[in-house]
């Protein structure tokens, strides 16, 4: 006797698609086929499209910022509101502060994560004081507990890392066995167009795209790149945005590199147009890096396709709008500089890139399934116990209505947001059904999940490579 | 009941891999899992790899060459000597001579596999003749049988199409929903480089390379490129052996054009340098395009792993070499130009690929099912029912040893032939079984499978379009 | 006592630029320098440039086709028109037909140019008919005497060569020490598309550009430097068109082959779109390869600055518009196909070069005269009696006003044609006097030449390699 | 009468050679030709090669590192060192330290120079504290006074700007008029090496190309060229040493940067394994960036060839082998980090690049006298007062023998040093005269100079562009 039975629908992996059931038992899927046994609970699916619950690496979640400033959504609204856009693992961040122990500080997320999360999930390290104590003594213990990749940060006054001390995070990362995710912008850059714009009093929401040209990010690109490649390194670059940037991620590749890239459905879907909405409004579309270019999008749909970007994720990073502990932190005449950055997407993520991508014919559905499950789950450790439908792998399931047509609106998702920057726009395709361990925990429009049912997931270390 | 379970083996596709039993029922998959049912036969495959059957979409099989030279292996031999190997579906080539109804020689072929080969089985269309009649009445009703591909030649007196021809055949095919394949050599500079080194006595088998270049092979993939795209049609480059023809066809693609491209294990593993062999002793390496360096072997295991080659088949030439109908047609002292052109690769295409390949650190197993058979499944419209592990699919499984090391030898292979040009070569990992529609055809060593019972594998056709 | 003294204009060569007086003796330049000492003539050039006069490799003169139709100029009408814009030598054709010895044909046009050109000129040999009496036993002689260039076409039905032709062609023209010149389009692409259109109906002259699309172009450029490149042959692209052709000689370039390639002035300032003139109007652009687009027009541009192209001819190929004998010869309603295919442009090359390239920001006055003057000389053989101002060179000069603002019209030019495919442009500067060996052939708007003062300018050799 | 007449040599400029006699009054060129007049000195070159002076626009003369270390040389022996090897102008550096006024210290440098040159020279600005007042104060009067470069440092503690500083350089230096110069390593790349290698014990001078990576230096060079192009400033590189950065040069000009690159001898004849000399020796070879492999040397002769290195400078950085106040500074056990870093060169920089590159066939004559004399010229503001032979331009004349073999031994030379990198090697090809504005400063192995007649040549700013 199965657990359950999800009966009828359409199996799609990262190459297959084909009519089965799936059957689960103790959290995993146990058979999928036709005729499998009886199971204590059974779930309809034809017509449906039964995928792979997504994973989504890239996300703030109860973060503190250095300012003290906290994301909007903490682990319950957040993974629930990942649940109802069929994503079944997150990924966020134990974020370092200068000064502050890693330990300590991936203990505290731990502990928070523990409490509220509905959704399975890990931590990435964020790195901000590389002092030998952090890289020697702590690192290695917390990759070795499964906490398997870092971030850095090449811009952010109270993030960013010199050149020499990213070096120092790459080999201790090496080492240790973490993967390294860089944030690239050429901080310097940055800077100084950001000062030059200000004493021109050119303030606006619609100058941060000026005051952060794509030359910025793929400069930073192109060095951290060359830095991770000196010491024969893999690296992560995160939110890739434009076309100058995949040419050099390309061409890096192209000579050998272990490079792995990821863009996120704003920098597929939005521009820097979307920047100079009136009044303070465009502050919404404020993140970093910033929107781009027509071109650009069609440069990354192409790179998605082709394989130079590995990873659709959503860098969700949520502010509310109207809020004093939000996009206003500063007012709302706050300068583009002061606007705390970052666009929620957590639960659009997979019916953004579904309608636009697969039913708008730029993407097909196994690489949908691989961008935005399959490999970050590869590439993070998580496979394949998450990230796709196999034998032996967690029953974290979406199953989706292909055609279901849905305007997207604030009051209807469920994060704690008072907006998105999709508000309005209508897409072709949602999950009707998410399941994570066999246990359904969105049902057409019914949250069913228990707060703190969440577990974290260990992920196995890189091979380790001394030099 | 089921009719057959392979019962705790590694299950692997193009994507994923996982502990599970699999489940057959009339020659298909009917569920792969843990705890199913009991069956009729159960095959214990713990310690195993189970994988999707292999394809061969380029070998020749009782072909019979212009001037009356007919291949060592009969459907039988061909189909059992695959078996043996892990292959399960084979796509050798309904060959048209001039002046021939192209439907007269599908006839022909079809009648001979049927009595015959133990595999499923497919027909490339080979078109050298490619009039009117040929284009406009013959071969759309051919594709919509079931025969959706057909391959040119750029080279070979009795076989090249003109450009001209050539367009006329790639509007055709597409009109009709077929794929082209094409065998590209500038036959005009092979001609030429023939005669002056015929002149300068040059006849000996190593001379073979010589007489065509890389440079013929690069000019003529971009030349047939450029004519399809033209058009806007796909094409399939076959045998691509270096690194000239491997950026031509990168390249292409980075601009839009739909090109699928083919290596084989030969130009993977032998150099030119095998042509210089003592005595005619070459002969046994001659083949069209011709073994090339070292550096074009690198640049071709590269392509593979990143994506720009997309098959990895044996194309089969089976001529043997102490025959009067095979490599010695014209004599041991022939000119290189005069030898029967084709290498034997049907058995050892998956033993070699493996070995060097996963075993080595070159491919990754996923990789490997995928260009050896997922893909070309794909490509040639035998996907979903050939090609991988999945519910629904036929049951061509073959499990494979990944440990066993054997020594390649002529007499242990089960083609028609008197030498194999891997002869003494060591590999590691062999099929231990060959199931083909749930039947067992191959197994540890015996050969189980009746003469006649593979079957016709119709394709679908392309989308067509009209220009 | 000099003959002659052009005194206190600005002296530019390909390097330099400065004030300074030439003078001349025996019809070469003794001097360049200040208070030269007095000469018998005094050309006063005060607030002009001073250039080397034009080299024109690439122009049709008194040349009957294989069909019988003779181009509108004569070497009179020719030389006079290079002259009145500034050219010195002109590098024509003589033009084997199949069955012709080359020897009679270069004797033949010897003897008409030596009756009537005013300027000097060389021959490049066209070969139709390569066959080994003409390639070994005619070929050396006449390169020896100085004719050391040869053109094939890879089109046109009556010229074009095959693949094994052309390979004939540059071992024997590499033995004998000729540059060959190549006009590059693949011809069955041509006469296919041709049929196609014509089978639709779509035979006006708007259709010649479709007919013989980019890549066309593309294409036989990259199969000519493939065979060139194999043989380590030298090659000279005509009329480059199109921004592939010219990413395809970049990359054969930085690959190490030895191209040469020029453009024209008609594809860098017309485009496809003048085709479309209504009623038969469009004839008047009909040149092959055809005119493009703007895009390939900056690509042009571009690669004359960069150094990709080399050389800017005019390809001048007079055929008159209202005449039986020219565009007409098939009457106004002949499809494209059979519409005698060249424009005229030995006169306005320089004018609308100066214009549109130096005074519009887009080529340095010395670039101007590399690829008008320098280069070709030096590429044919030419250098340095012709191409420069050097002591010991021709005195060929041109006497330019930069600011002189001319309106083209066909009544104020001196070729024999009706028509000016750049009829009421207004260009700015113009040559106001051109002198040739030290004599004044063009004065201000006046013709000075006398018939038969051209002439033969003996080549030097390239050097020959066996192989 | 003429003051001077060079008689019966061959005139080589940038794009002509020819036979002709160079006439002289009051130091510059007024006729060049055949039969000019009398002069009060005749000099016959007949055999001789008659070239524009050497332009070295990359030396340190007299220069005081922030440590207070001198440079051996002196503006008397560089200038008369230079001078013997066939340059007639300099263009060292006025290097402020830290805290300095640049006006004080180009006043310094002025009045030194004034003292002792023998040859005419300029200078660039090292600019190492860019604070508000040099740059908006200070730099606009040096630039318009004839300065009109400055140089930058991205490594060395003592130097180097951040990628702020930079961009504020850029701006200032555009607004100025001032081209700006980069010597562009990673500065925390190379600390980080150095650091690790000074862990492990690698301290010997062969550890230090390994400290300095050429992906170090390609990367600054990207992030330069990055920086500029953003601000759509022009960029000088100086020192490319390896293929990354030619590639890395290359396709930023192809997108339309405007960006001028130099090399120097040093990296075309010698390289890494020149530091692995036995004992302190290979301290001789220490130079930033450091010497590389045959590899980077075929790049960078191909890049000289094709135009993406547009100069050929010395970097004449004498530190004397065998003296406390040279290389031995911190004694002949210190670290290859403590070394003083440099090679000399200005006297072999010619005879080096005439042997090497235009004997050798790796250059033609033409291109020799553009990359080391017209082109730096031009770059720099000097043309066409200095870099040519042309009527109008100083009379700075260098007079060659083609043919004289030299072995080049420091007691030959005409330096402070004691050591020279190239000790024992033959060259072909040696200045037997050099002639400056007019007068002998070197003949036939004689110094004529006399200290302090060199002139300080002021130079026209770059057009000025706000933004």
């Amino acid at each position: 006797m199965h657990d359950l039975l999800v009966r009828g629908g359409t199996v799609v992996t990262a190459s297959d698609a084909f009519a089965a059931d799936v059957a689960v038992r103790d959290g995993r899927i146990v058979a999928i086929g036709t005729g499998l046994g009886p199971a204590r609970q059974t779930i309809e699916a034809s017509g449906r499209l039964v995928l792979p619950g997504g994973v989504d690496t890239h996300c703030h979640v109860e973060q503190r910022s250095s300012t003290g400033l906290m994301t909007a959504d903490d682990f319950y609204t957040a993974t629930v509101s990942a649940a109802c856009g069929g994503t079944t693992t997150i990924v966020p961040f134990a974020a370092q502060h200068r000064g502050q122990s890693l330990a300590a500080v991936v203990a505290d997320y731990r502990r928070r994560a523990a409490a509220r999360a509905v959704l399975d999930y890990a931590f990435h390290l964020i790195v901000s004081d590389p002092t030998p104590c952090v890289l020697d003594e702590e690192l290695p213990g917390l990759v070795a507990e499964g906490h398997a990749s870092l971030k850095v940060y090449m811009t952010y006054e109270a993030l960013k890392l010199s050149d020499r001390q990213f070096l120092d995070v790459l080999a201790a990362a090496r080492r240790a066995g973490a993967l390294v995710m860089v944030h690239a912008e050429n901080s310097d850059l940055v800077a100084w167009e950001t000062e030059r714009l200000a004493a021109l009093g050119c303030t606006a929401p619609r100058f941060h795209a000026e005051a952060r040209p794509a030359i910025a990010e793929a400069e930073a690109t192109s060095r951290a790149i060359a830095m991770a490649s000196h010491l024969g390194s893999a690296l992560f670059v995160v939110h890739v945005t434009c076309r100058q940037a995949v040419d050099t991620i390309a061409r890096a590749r192209a000579c050998g590199a272990e490079v792995y890239a990821e863009t996120c459905p704003q920098y597929l879907l939005l521009t820097a147009a979307d920047l100079d909405r009136p009044g303070f409004e465009g502050a919404k579309f404020i993140c970093s890096p910033p929107l781009r270019s027509r071109a650009d999008q069609e440069a990354l749909w192409g790179a998605l396709r082709d394989g130079t970007l590995d990873v659709l994720s959503s860098d969700h990073a949520p502010y509310r709008f109207d809020d004093p502990a939000g996009k206003r932190a500063h007012g709302a005449d706050a300068p583009f500089s002061r606007v705390p950055s970052g666009v929620p997407g957590l639960e659009v993520r997979l019916p953004l890139a579904f309608s636009e991508g697969v039913r708008a014919g730029r993407l097909d559905l196994h690489r949908f399934v691989a961008v935005t499950a399959t490999t970050p789950a590869r590439i993070f450790g998580l496979y394949p116990q998450k990230g796709t439908i196999a034998v032996g792998s967690d029953a974290d399931l979406a199953i989706w209505d292909p055609e279901v047509e849905v305007r997207i609106a604030v009051d209807r998702l469920h994060d704690a947001m008072d907006y998105t920057p999709y508000e309005g726009r209508i897409v072709r395709g949602w999950p009707v059904m998410t399941i994570s361990r066999g246990e359904v925990v969105w049902d057409q429009g019914e949250i069913r999940a228990e707060r703190g049912r969440g577990r974290l997931v260990p992920r196995r270390p890189r091979p380790t490579v001394a030099r």
